[in-house]
């Protein structure tokens, strides 16, 4: 049922009431709230999945992995607060030497406040209610208000009440977390004056719109979109004279993977043109079963795309139905030619979100160069090369359009680690941040700086015995705790 | 002399060229161009102040203060990189172990590419062609065009002859800097294709429309604008009774200082009702001697909003002239109730910029702690307390209001270090970061992972044996170089 306005800022609020209380409260009792959605998620996890099943129509082994990728992050937020690095503490000590004197400085990041999420459709866990956005911004501090995604509606609101119940018993201040539901209420919410950050994952036209009201806003606030992404592959012909037909199976399975409903999928690959790696891709395809996507929505989206593409003059279907059958989705591998692509980028070079690749056929290095500057931002760029391939160029030229650049693998895959980058240059994300791994949470921190504050006044990051045990900067050197 | 749409383009290809090339630049070539612009600005200091002089009316010593601040800015810089942190280089080593399996995973923070900066009426040289938008972004490689400002031409042109000579002497490359001339050139260079972020020191409503121009790009960049800070003070009864005619001879100095023309200038001050310290501080003013505004446009604003301020029947004019002589500045101490202030905040808690301040009389800490919700985002805030009061409660508002917050002191004076912070929430900045101090280098740098990638085309900071003996984040662990 679609949350009312009403209820939207009652909730809002509620949240708005709870952000001193959770800016105050300690680290510690941070990393409990944490682990406690954790271990009731864990425990719910049977329950969860199979509801998550029926609605989303993933299979029971992805489901089950996503769980354990949803609680594994919680915990790390958790252990990330334990290191207390993300606070960047910071102490530079008076000076009366300096012209002007220097007073004492010290410096730390605090929470943002109240934080909008906005749940994805394709992980009903881990991009979702108690996903990554989530456990970000509640492990700095920042009370979370989820709007849901309707593809798993009621995965969502049981999730939510789990985390509800977790939260309530490890003592997190009531306003901590809540959900609301409906396009109209994600409206309301991303303009709220008690919101002071959003978490997107979603379509361009659906973030971008979303953004838009958070610009325009007359307070803006910061909008972490994570949007749309091709995430180019290069191809040399070193690398099909090599390990063509391995090359071909890897691709095969990585954009058909979850039904090529990922925000990762390798959209487009560069393959040297006359190498013969298209027959090999058509060759390595699985046998195509109709597989049902998660939403009717996404799968007449999916439908009618492909069946534009046979119309297009400069696309050709190498394998695959063009006509889907309603609901569902067979892979479908399609063609097209460098200069084509460089003529139309926009159009040619479009997001499918479902089993669908292009081929891009390139003849040589610089055909391969111009054409690739044609393509826009993306979350991963990747290259498969023989080991003596000169690629020094083409990794700089693909770092300008990706977050991450991959060698030798399959972008389908994002690590929950310190180092991931899950991010890119526009439209992938609106922002220099990653929405995977710890540094995930500098999005909802800001910086706070204490000029001469007597002692006891300072938070306890900030003290000068650090009483926490936490790296800090102090008089410009980095520090590490005993 | 206005830049004209195609010049512009020149440079903004220029400086889009050049990127690549300050991406692929060492640290220690990045060094060398951010001594050698220091070490040349100081050789022409005389030079450049008595412009400045010229064009501004700020006195010699406030001047070469300002040129020592901006060469000391730039070596401080050239520190940063020297020290490596702001990297953040980060290494996951692959993990077999892990379900799935985790691939080796490398993070660093690599320059986000051209950028504009807005330069600010106030500081000739501090937040101007060479200040602290253009030492933070060469620092991290990123080419810069500076919109000057059309207040101090001259000043603006000439640093730019010698920052660009002294670049082009240190090795940068062709294109790594520019200026361009008047508002048409700074409305399309916000807009052009090749910049990909922006900082700005400036108006608010000037400041808001720039913002507005960035976010609705068709490809959105991150703006970072330092707009409007009224910089609240509060005074406690125990303060007043303590030292009160200290405060108000410290008051009257900080907000006529640069006759009041500084972004930190404390607009507002929180006075006990009843305490007699509007009369300290009308005795504690200096003689009124008209002061030359930095324009004749900033003077009759500032002209303008006085004599409003006279016909306002909320606000009483405690001291000063409401008529200001044309071109000029007397201070001015306005009084208002702290109900009236709850009742027409936008009204009259307006930024005056110039020597005014407004004291308004709170009762009781209920009332003050009701008016300060009122009050919106601000770069500083300040408390003037006696030891024995507690005010942990205000602190906590008052850090919900203000970037920095100072304690028994006056925000004017912003010192270059890496615990300051300078930016606040809205209308103070549009960012989570700082435009003064080392950090302000992170607004212009996004994220950029490696997975599995080889050994020879990893970044020095990245590569396993640390040759650049910098910090690192090692499978978890924060480490700091031998």
């Amino acid at each position: 049922m679609p949350t009312t306005p009403e209820h939207l800022d009652t909730i809002a609020d509620a949240a708005e009431a709870a952000a001193p209380l959770l800016a105050r409260a300690s680290g510690d009792e941070r990393r409990a709230w944490l682990d406690a959605v954790a271990d009731r998620l864990d425990a719910h996890a049977d329950e969860l999945i199979a509801l998550a099943a029926e609605e989303t129509h993933l299979d029971d082994a992805r489901l089950r992995g996503e769980v354990a990728r949803t609680t594994g992050q919680l915990r790390g937020f958790s252990d990330m607060i334990q290191d207390g690095a993300y606070l960047e503490a910071t102490i530079d000590h008076a000076r009366a030497d300096t012209a002007p004197p220097r007073p004492d400085l010290r410096r730390l990041l605090i929470p943002i406040g109240p934080v909008a999420v906005f749940a994805a459709s394709n992980f009903p866990f881990a991009f979702s209610v108690a996903g990554g956005d989530t456990a970000s911004a509640l492990a700095v501090g920042c009370p979370v208000v989820v709007k849901i995604h309707e593809g798993h509606r009621r995965t969502s609101v049981r999730t939510a009440e789990i985390v509800s119940a977790a939260l309530r018993a490890a003592g997190a201040p009531e306003g901590s977390f809540a959900i609301v539901e409906g396009r109209e209420a994600g409206v309301r919410l991303v303009q709220h004056p008690a919101i002071r950050a959003a978490g997107f994952t979603g379509s361009v036209s659906g973030g971008r719109a979303l953004f838009d009201l958070a610009s325009s806003r007359p307070d803006p606030i910061p909008f972490y979109g994570e949007l749309g992404s091709i995430n180019p592959v290069v191809i040399t012909p070193a690398a099909v004279a090599d390990k063509g037909p391995e090359l071909a199976r890897g691709l095969a399975g990585s954009f058909t993977l979850g039904s090529g409903q990922f925000c990762t999928k390798p959209g487009v690959v560069f393959v040297p043109a006359g190498a013969g790696f298209e027959e090999l891709v058509v060759a390595a395809l699985p046998a195509p079963e109709p597989a049902t996507l998660l939403t009717p929505r996404i799968a007449s989206a999916f439908a009618e795309e492909m069946s534009e593409a046979q119309s297009d003059p400069d696309l050709e279907i190498l394998a695959g139905a063009a006509t889907q059958e309603s609901g569902a989705a067979t892979p479908v591998v399609l063609g097209a030619s460098a200069a084509a692509v460089r003529e139309r980028p926009g159009a040619l070079l479009a997001e499918h979100f479902g089993p669908a690749t292009l081929l891009v056929a390139y003849d040589g290095d610089e055909d391969l160069h111009r054409t690739l500057r044609a393509v826009e931002g993306s979350l991963t760029a990747t290259v498969h090369a023989a080991a003596d391939d000169d690629i020094a160029e083409l990794v700089a030229l693909l770092s300008t359009k990706a977050g991450r650049v991959l060698f030798d693998g399959w972008p389908t895959g994002v690590a929950v680690a310190w180092s991931q980058q899950h991010g890119g240059p526009w439209p992938a994300t609106t922002s220099i941040h990653t929405s995977v791994g710890m540094t995930a949470a500098r999005r909802f921190q800001r910086p706070l700086t204490f000029q001469d504050a007597p002692a006891a006044l300072l938070p306890d990051a900030l003290r000068e015995e650090n009483p926490l045990s936490i790296p800090r900067r102090i008089d410009g050197r980095l520090q590490l705790p005993h």
